[in-house]
């Protein structure tokens, strides 16, 4: 089995955003609300933030729990590593995730300005420079066999998708408009010349999983 | 996080029957044609019994890969394990899935006819004389804190769900009328007075995924 580059639990909005504009330390996702665009996971017994018992065990819980199984690396954009932009002013910011981020594995942050790498908890935090396919091939060895998770945002996951290098999709579209922000497509039928692809209906109204693979 | 007992992968047809009439050594579903009742999970690329690479990665695909994610014991009926019944007459028998059989994992088999345990590659069969709670409390004891899979057929389930103790239950519901065998239920609505249900639709024409939690 090769190892395959998989994004996952990804939501975006009818438009085809999946960050609004003007990310900052209290706006994550810009003047989107992540609640809109992630709500859907929220609400499962297996979202990987989640801190309370319950949640449900259906459909969407069936994609959230898929978040780390099989996986052995994260290859990650610097805007969803933080805020900052251009030169690192402030090394003490160490991601949004506190003492024990839910990676648990190498991440690589991919960055123009690299800086040492950083532990928390079960995962490090590698800062790395480099085209879409020396990234995955860093990540690839790194994940000693398993899978890689691309795990956004949208310009990283379209960078990948332009060099062809992601092997499987999956995204929650959302029945909202953001009308600007950071996009992934005009349209999810967009990938359809080269991906096959499922469309289900999650448990949330409004929500929609399209499921895309090579 | 509680260890659940799931029903994963478990076919139906449309009157409720997981096996057909007849089972014997060439035919263990019976009547039953298994094509018809899993088809929709051998094209799959994370169908178990996958021998050739490729297969889909769409829905059907997150509900076979989850086959053995955290799973750390089975619970199996006899006539899962092998056609005979009542006492055993040949111990050469060591169940329908060769030197490596898929579950790698502890596995119960509930039988009124104890016999000593089986090692297959990865796996051991163990043969109980009990009732649901009581297999099942010594398969949570042998699956280390992860969940406990119920791998049928249709009367083990049936009973576990008599007894309350299964938690969640994946039945895929084929659009074939069997007439016969052995039966889960009048109806996949029949549950719905104790459990949540999602339903979605398979890749596989007249498929239907049933997914229950409580």
């Amino acid at each position: 089995m090769s190892q395959l580059l998989r994004v996952q639990n990804f939501g975006v909005s009818r438009d085809g955003f999946a960050a609004g504009e003007g990310q900052s330390l209290e706006t994550p996702f810009g003047h989107a609300d992540p609640r809109d665009l992630l709500g859907w996971a929220f609400t499962t017994a297996s979202w990987v933030g989640r801190t309370e018992p319950g949640g449900t065990r259906g459909i969407d819980d069936h994609l959230t729990r898929d978040f780390a199984h099989g996986i052995g690396a994260e290859i990650m954009g610097r805007h969803k590593f933080g805020p900052q932009r251009g030169p690192w002013t402030d090394l003490d910011w160490e991601g949004w995730w506190g003492d024990e981020p839910p990676f648990r594995t190498p991440v690589f942050v991919m960055t123009h300005h690299p800086r040492p790498s950083i532990t928390k908890g079960a995962t490090t935090f590698h800062f790395v420079d480099g085209s879409p396919a020396a990234v995955l091939e860093q990540a690839r060895e790194a994940a000693g066999g398993l899978d890689v998770r691309l795990g956004g945002g949208a310009t990283v996951v379209r960078s990948f998708l332009d060099a062809g290098l992601v092997d499987t999709l999956h995204v929650a579209v959302v029945d909202l408009d953001l009308g600007s922000g950071v996009r992934l497509w005009d349209s999810p039928d967009d990938l359809l010349d080269r991906y096959e692809r499922d469309v289900v209906p999650s448990r949330t109204p409004g929500v929609t999983h399209h499921l895309f693979w090579r």
